[in-house]
């Protein structure tokens, strides 16, 4: 084994096994912070959209989405679908060539498997309490086809279009967030209004359970997206964590003057609408310019939250949150970004590139089109097979008894 | 220190260290899971077997655990209980010697605690509201000393009788899940019947709490057992997961069709048994065979549980997950074990070795014995000094109370 | 970069990347553990107490509190505030230059920062149910200004006079726990007993939850505190674990003793002390030490705590636990410290050198005083602008919706 050791990174392999460990733990803390907002009747039914994705999308990715996301470039829309099937050609030795990190190609199928599993699962706090569980699992499986796959190729793989056209995303401001919510506004239009509308957070410790888990995660999420440890790593480290407390903190003195309450609530959404605004820009920015994109994300998503509500019921304000941060990050990372930061990135606009800023909005129009309409495709299609949305009036309170037959928190015994 | 760090891999050492954190990280995972699926008034006392662990095992892998585990052999059964005792002989620069990765001998003690630490915890769920906390405490001291640490020595030291012999057990299959499974089948025999069984999950979020600390836990449990930072070290990583994946859709499909309603905690249940059985095999089989053990899993473990519970009372299906995947995969790597992926390990059937299979199954069949047959002494022995088993009959619904006088939910100020 | 990467440690900055994440998470960790200890009416604000550190600490930290803890020297009492503020010089390239671990200072910032957004969280037990959320957060900024930045400053920069005198603490003894400690009994005292004392613990599986991420996160806390990967980083991994288990156990047992009935918050309790009181001490003695620790951490913080109760209202024994823990520990260390455990470290009176024990002792005392009388001054000052005590007559039993306006479980749709 020891030539094939010359090849392995160990550090640099130690570092995103880690990594990839603590991107897994986002999605169950998605999970209960979601969960901790929907009522205590349809907890099991969000809590389930998130771990089922933990088995079914490891699947999908397995047979079809690596492949799909990282073969052969399909004229940088796609990449070739068979060519990692069931990585029935990688051997253990197979090494990642993306990059001159010295990681397994396992490695790196690992750790992106976990931003796959993570992604749909955003959307699912747009339509709580709305859809059908079978109808659920065939959205996973072709949303990720067809929407997620193609942006990571297109964003992620170096033959991507978006990619060799100049477009950066570090972690996934454009593939993760903008795609998850843009979906998420079309599902929110797809299944309607919720019939009731009261079944407020039942468990504000579960949602500042979740995000902790995911402020935890995040740092794999951003720092391990270097694929590598360098001095760019620390730094997208660092700038995840300044920009969540600015976030954060924002959001807590906007509600403060606004509504005159400010809540926990609100500083926990601000920290997650900091860490989706900076997942594009982590590794190319400064320190202070994190701090800066940390106000400008509360401030943008405060206000985007408020607007959708009163258009759409996007429950849980996945695009308001998500969304808009992870569009807004994907525009920003185009003004800041500096080459003093990160030498193999792109100058922003605040170091005279000005085109930077055009490829970001335009690499964030297309892919808000393509998700939107993507999505809106898919769920009309499963509904020719099976209904997409919950029969909200039989069901009333009770979704988890219909869903699963299970009620969250029961006590038999007493 | 110069010539000391000359001796200290530093990234395989940081590696493991790591790794160890998250393998502790499991037993409280543990208590989650199973205090998730008891009701809300025995849920401390399950909570307190796990938690205990972690401080009791402690003490004794201190005293004499790991001299047992580790120590110079005595006839290939056990080490010799004083040659570590207290670490007395043991200074920060002594190294351990099992493999060539350059870690410090505390670093594998420390790591090996954790497994310590958690496998007696495993059973806890077998006999869950039978047995009084005096007794447990002797119990885990008793089970630890005569059951754990022999199979320790037996197949992890290089000097092991069934190490010697060829058996192979990556993480944990032999050692960890099948002694916790017939321990946990003796005790379950020992302690009768639940005279109250309708004392039913009581928090699923605790139980998907429980699931995902787990599961991010055994990252660290499977990846770190090749104790070195190398190709092994992230298939190992890999199989864990995409077993649990696979392992976690086939018992959501199996549970779909023989009962028409799924679960989430079917899927989590159905991961940790995948969990559980790709735990021997994860770092010697390839990816592919980690989807089919992960498949193999859910459809062996399903069934066991089924028929356990027709004969039996093991509350949580300790031996039908823990046991039977345990079982199952110290089975399958003797069918699935590649030298492409580990050419350290052995050849399995598929590569022409029907030897290694012969050597599996008499390994689990021996395994299986020692750890029935010493349960129910230990047991015995522990009702001649103080009563095992708890008086349903007088403790009721309140076990709580009766063990520790804590209720798990007080409202006092309401 | 390449000529960077040659100043940059890789296994070094990606050990200490992670151990910061670990630290980080103990706040989270925290929030449970006080959340869980007080009514389900006030759990919102005690839990909203440690996560706005997690957001305000950090700005504070980015602006000034680096500058004042690592800035160049003002007599040693204090750093330069201005040296670092808003990491304005600080390029991606710059080292930390206080020991030759080949360390970013953007990874000293960070991990740093995680110490000092958790040690004011501490106090918030102290005076749980009693404090106004504005003044809470002028507290947190003015006691981090006044009290936290200046003992970085002398204890942990080379610069310091308590580090050049010869004053030792590891990870935080002092820093942290002492700190803490004296400003919770300040606090108490300044704040009065509760009027309604009944609000006992809402959620014992919250509190375990609480002691579990700790406990997880203490390693990162401890090891990381080495600031590199070595010999020591291992021992101070080894201690932390043992003198928990050995301390959850003395408390175990001594509360057995005492009352007849030992319990699951107890053995957690008793884990937390040990964590405490190690902590000063965890890289500079031996494993068995350690243990010896563990032991007299409990029976020093057990008797502690049923001492303070009879006086003061340190509603969750903050006092008792963190501030006794730390100081005992940072005393045990002068006793203790042992030159082959760690060669860079003291020796402490074990190995004959008496004078550690005085430094330590002098060191404790000078740090009580200066935070009981600074936390109280600050406290005063504070509520000449804002109450800083909440009215309990007026609120009663609704505290989080006094403060916050949020009810922790809301069950609105049923």
């Amino acid at each position: 084994m020891e030539n094939i050791l010359s090849f392995l990174d160990v550090p640099n392999t130690a570092f995103i096994l880690l990594c990839t460990s603590l991107v897994m733990l986002m999605t169950p803390g998605l999970a209960f912070f979601y969960g901790g907002l929907v009522s205590r009747k349809s907890v099991i039914t969000i809590m389930s959209q998130s771990f089922f994705s933990m088995g079914w999308v490891a699947i999908i990715w397995f047979a079809v989405g690596y492949s799909l996301s990282f073969g052969p470039s399909i004229n940088g829309i796609v990449g070739d679908p068979f060519y990692y099937a069931f990585l029935n050609d990688v051997a253990p030795h197979t090494m990642y060539t993306g990059n001159n990190g010295g990681l397994p190609l396992l490695v790196h199928f690992g750790y992106q498997m976990m931003f796959a599993i993570i992604t749909p699962a955003l959307i699912t706090g747009a339509f709580a309490n709305r859809v059908n569980f079978p109808a659920y699992l065939i959205f996973l499986t072709l949303w990720t086809l067809f929407v997620y796959c193609p942006f990571v190729h297109m964003v992620w793989s170096p033959e991507g279009i978006l990619a060799k056209w100049g477009v950066v995303d570090f972690a996934g401001g454009i593939v993760v967030h903008a795609t998850a919510g843009f979906a998420a506004i079309a599902s929110a239009i797809y299944v309607g209004k919720r019939v009731i509308r009261s079944d407020g957070t039942h468990n504000i410790p579960f949602v500042a359970l979740g995000a902790a888990l995911l402020w935890f995660g995040w740092y794999g999420f951003n720092a391990g997206s270097e694929l590598n440890v360098n001095v760019v790593t620390v730094s997208a480290f660092l700038t995840t964590d300044i920009a969540a407390a600015f976030a954060g903190i924002t959001w807590f003195i906007i509600e403060k003057i606004h509504t005159g309450k400010p809540k926990l609530v609100g500083f926990l959404t601000g920290a997650i609408a900091g860490l989706a605004t900076i997942t594009p820009a982590s590794g190319y920015v400064s320190i202070s310019s994190a701090a800066i994109i940390g106000i400008i994300a509360s401030i943008v998503c405060y206000c985007a939250v408020f607007l959708v509500r009163r258009h759409l019921d996007d429950a849980l304000d996945v695009f308001g949150v998500h969304g808009v941060g992870g569009i807004t990050g994907s525009i920003l990372v185009g003004i800041f970004a500096s080459t003093i930061w990160n030498d193999k990135g792109p100058a922003g606009l605040l170091e005279g590139n000005a085109m930077q800023v055009v490829k970001q909005i335009v690499a964030v129009v297309f892919t808000s089109v393509w998700s939107f309409v993507f999505t809106l495709i898919i769920l009309w299609i499963i509904n020719k097979f099976t209904p997409v949305k919950v029969n909200q009036t039989a069901v009333g309170n009770n979704l988890d008894i219909d869903q699963f037959g299970e009620d969250a928190y029961t006590e038999k015994a007493e």
